[in-house]
């Protein structure tokens, strides 16, 4: 029991999902602020990678119930990190998504109920629970009725996190992560259209009038651990975005000037099933924490150019 | 292709959980209907009984994907009946509860998807989804506030079932039981009930005051049968009840002339957790459907103890 009330005093935390975007950053920023970072999830590091996003330690592998139980440590504080991460592949492969996404929260949960009780769980959910919404911007009360099946994998892990805050004195918080970029993601719009790009194609999907709030993965993660120290059994859920609408032909045509072209990108007239046409978050909740973003999406945009050339070793 | 197509022209059902009261129940009015009844879930049969409860087959185990790929056929219809059946056991071991509700629906509905597509699915939810009401008698539409993980969990498992009507074009449809009861059930109150006017025990907990909406278990077979003709990828969902809210100090009392006592029950003044205090179904969904229950809760209560009585061989 000593050592147990030892190790309750120390800032330890666990990431799942580590070595995804976001979970990357979190662990990065958690560690600044003098976290002991334990992570679990899939992907391998570089030894000098690991210990640069801050990680102490890195178990490989799914999470449930069996690898949560064999970390070295128990957590103070989980941030839930891994899971599905895109709309595509939940539609061609809805129970993988079911499992990524359901199976290890219900996982986390149970770990935290019975091995860590008092910790603290942080849930980034995503504004695809919304679905096709009625009014904008985004509100957390909000009706939640999503469109896809990662849009409701989603919704049904936050309600298992709610479920064990409401019924079991958990403390968690739930953070409705919006269109979420930065360096280093491979994947999503702007990894996409930097490709495009880079093969010189300027057509892209949708008709440049869809909406989305964007978000700076470091700010995504300073509210995440935000969120950790808003945690209670009432299990608050918050926006994270900017809370500004950007159309796709202004983001896109930014990234274009930011490339260095001159000219402006074009558009099929036709997006993508699952995703619905707009989105935009109220985010006075995450304010009232004294959280706000501090990256723009232009200077974001730029930032993300400037690294998507220096990995691809391409001078303007 | 044409073995299929002769087979998808025979009424081939599957009845997870088969060994369950509903399950049985239901598993019995389906062969009566000339269906060709399978059976999947826990728990061993003598042969007999298995005839006699309208099973062509019966397997034995989990309900998984690779045990549902397994099965000789592939239906046509599938009332999933397998899963949790009561709050109390799901607020000492929740995460037990979420694999035998949850995990199993994921698991029916991925085998419908990718493995019979065209079939039809009908998910016996709870009442327990409600949680406490804000109006009485509750209404399909009412928001869902579990306050149990039983609730919670049944709740995550009828979105799954929407998910795949909705997004994959799922025939499906959920039927919101509320008390089932009915010769056979060896648990809940009205078994617990008769356990203690065995012993002489006239003491319950409650007030007396709390109401229930009761159902006789062929009733609810009856409605899920009908529910299954009603299935489409709209995934209507209806209530499972009398349409009736009966206090326990009704019920009960009914069930001291019943078992041939002539004082009343005593009752301990507090309640159980996990349980609303008041369940009234708005039936008219249901009802809309043609379907009606036959067997009311006075004639349902007599018929238990005649069968409580005989199983236990005691007199009058």
């Amino acid at each position: 029991m000593e050592i147990w009330a030892d190790l309750m005093k120390q800032k330890i935390a666990l990431v799942t999902g580590a070595n995804g975007t976001i979970g990357r950053y979190v662990a990065r920023a958690l560690a600044a602020r003098e976290w002991h970072v334990l992570g679990l999830g899939h992907g391998g590091w570089q030894a000098a990678e690991q210990t640069e996003w801050g990680l102490s330690s890195w178990d490989e592998g799914d999470v449930t119930l069996t690898s949560l139980r064999a970390l070295e440590l128990r957590p103070r504080l989980i941030v839930h990190c891994a899971g599905s991460g895109a709309v595509g592949p939940s539609i061609t492969a809805p129970h993988t998504d079911f499992q990524r996404t359901v199976e290890t929260t219900a996982a986390v949960a149970e770990f935290l109920r019975v091995d860590c009780p008092g910790a603290v769980l942080v849930y980034p959910s995503s504004a695809a629970v919304y679905g096709i919404a009625d009014c904008m911007p985004m509100l957390e009360g909000m009706p939640r009725r999503p469109v896809s099946p990662y849009g409701f994998h989603k919704k049904i892990a936050e309600d298992l996190v709610v479920e064990h805050a409401r019924l079991f004195g958990l403390n968690a918080a739930v953070v409705r992560l919006f269109s979420i970029y930065g360096e280093g993601l491979r994947k999503q719009l702007l990894w996409d259209a930097c490709q495009r790009l880079r093969r010189g194609e300027i057509l892209f999907s949708g008709t440049g009038g869809e909406t989305r709030d964007w978000l700076h993965v470091t700010d995504a993660a300073a509210l995440l651990i935000r969120a950790g120290e808003n945690a209670s059994p009432a299990c608050p859920v918050v926006n994270g975005g900017a809370g500004e609408a950007v159309t796709l032909a202004d983001f896109l045509g930014h990234l274009f000037v930011c490339w260095g072209r001159d000219d402006a990108p074009r558009f099929t007239g036709s997006g993508r099933l699952g995703d619905p046409e707009h989105y935009q978050a109220d985010v006075r909740a995450a304010r009232a924490w004294g959280w706000a973003p501090a990256v723009g999406w232009q200077s974001g945009v730029a930032r993300y150019v400037d690294w998507f050339k220096r990995e691809m070793a391409i001078t303007r």
